[in-house]
């Protein structure tokens, strides 16, 4: 690990938990870890700029606790068990008051999950933050993007649309305009909680490891639910038809926006960092099981057809055009 | 993998060669990959910014070669085998012809490794490129920074301040001074050759698998040699005097920079990613013979002693000053 252009990493490594299985953590040329025998690993790694993946104004802490959720999101979508990671954090100047806020998030999202941070550098430029997330998972039993069969059903876990509606909200507030939220008359406590989502995702780690044999397959919601869908569809060689009626909203959103709003919003916003998956009919029962242990809602939202693309309600992506689902 | 806010990755992922321990690449939430059993992974991680670890102007082939380059450099430094690594890659908008010619550098060197790249993003934001390595090594066969000893040698492959004085000739140049090149009527092909280390530095994989078993301690010359291998002095317990006389000098810094001015590129430039490491007195002929095998010079520089802190010609860092070694 090279020390870049000014050294944080001091303050950093100091919060760092213990792992028996990391043989040398962060302060050599390259950390030394001992992967357990018999399991693959599963490694993703995402960057989230400043002014682009979260706005300028996000909290420090929000930014290490989000930088760290998207990559074990993604380590939640192949059903991996989160294990190590290392960060990238580059910034405008030696702030070691951000980095110690930054730290705060990063590492209460990391204690929950075991990851032990291992390496990584501080450079000088743009904010940005890049980590890699490094976990384990039985050869065979990842929950890839291609094992979604015609006639699997479609499901998600929690709620959709959280997350955009919070920006949509922010957007609204700075923009100078009477936000949805004055112009509703909602009490802060609903813009709070969707703003939560939007901040402090929840990667949905235990679902992952209980969708293992039980899921087809298995992507986050990142970009959007039909955006991500369609790619499980691409990789399966399948269509999907999703019911727009049946996403699953938080009380929240349903407060802030109405109908159409909220369906595009839980339809097409991205940043919720649920898991949507395929699974067999015969696993309605084993999915609900899961839903009650983990107290966590999944949702039905659709079928898994011959073709390609994902239509709502019966309608395609090319009819139902950009005006609606933009 | 989440493909951020554009989608390059299909031009990219086209240029990927197979390995066998990578069940599954680029294209899902995650890699997944099949350590080899019995050794440990070494990972490392260095971005690379616009402005602050390269010259803006650098071509984009150059930045796709040295990002891969100072990562794999890092892996040299521990003694490991390079297997796969992730690209972080953010640009300020979607250039394809910027990502083909960073594929041109960074694959052409990912092929004299044999290291796979398995996943990553692409995001919009300024110029940066973050990378994270991984490769093999066995379990308490790593060259890590504590293990050198009172009596060992100090040794550094190939030259030193080639990089530094290729960053010194082209601020001159920006600075529309005349610059040294011109003042001292130096042709082309010298200018050249000092740029081509600066831009294309060679990490120096096989030495570092050679150096198993023969170098107590090891670090790869990244901020210069003085402040890098006080990290080894500061990890080991111990000093070192280094003698600046027998710093190894190219014959194109040789012919660019006089005496002190020499010298001082050489002790304190970075970018080099030359190795540096230490070994006993009784390793000599063993590691002679290393650098005949490999056609790449190995020259004694120091001797480890008892203290801490690093001085040049019997003279500390306090007494030198910054005047000389800033």
């Amino acid at each position: 690990m090279s020390e870049g252009e000014f050294d944080l990493i001091a303050r950093i490594r100091r919060r760092v938990p213990a792992r028996d299985d990391v043989a040398l953590g962060i302060g050599d040329d390259c950390a030394l870890l001992q992967p357990p025998p018999g399991l693959q690993l599963a490694v993703t790694m995402d960057t989230l700029n400043a002014g682009v993946h979260f706005p300028p104004e996000t909290a420090p802490a929000d930014i290490g606790w989000k930088a760290l959720a998207v990559n074990l999101s993604d380590l939640a979508a192949m059903g991996a068990q989160p294990a190590w990671c290392t960060l990238s954090l580059t910034l405008p100047q030696a702030d070691e008051a951000f980095v110690d806020a930054f730290c705060d998030g990063f590492f209460a999202l990391a204690q929950q999950h075991g990851i032990a941070l291992v390496g990584g550098d501080t450079t000088r430029g743009p904010l940005s933050v890049g980590i890699a997330a490094h976990g384990f998972v039985e050869p065979g039993m990842a929950l890839r993007r291609d094992g979604a069969r015609v006639g699997d059903e479609v499901w998600v876990s929690g709620t959709l649309g959280d997350a955009a509606g919070a920006l949509r909200q922010w957007q609204e507030r700075k923009g100078g305009q009477s936000g949805l939220l004055q112009a509703k008359g909602h009490s802060d406590p609903l813009f709070d909680s969707l703003f939560a989502r939007l901040d402090r995702p929840t990667p949905r780690v235990a679902l992952g490891r209980a969708l293992r044999g039980l899921a087809t397959a298995c992507i986050d919601v990142s970009d959007g639910l039909l955006a991500d869908f369609a790619h499980i569809c691409r990789a399966s060689g399948v269509g999907a038809d999703i019911d727009t009626e049946a996403l699953p909203a938080s009380a929240a959103l349903r407060a802030a926006f109405d109908g159409d709003a909220r369906r595009v919003l839980q339809a097409t916003g991205g940043d919720d960092y649920e898991l949507c998956f395929t699974a067999p009919p015969a696993q309605r029962d084993a999915l609900q099981a899961v839903a009650a242990r983990l107290a966590l809602p999944l949702t039905c939202i659709g079928v898994i057809v011959e073709g390609g693309g994902v239509t709502c309600d019966g309608i395609g992506p090319d009819a139902r055009g950009y005006q609606h689902f933009a």
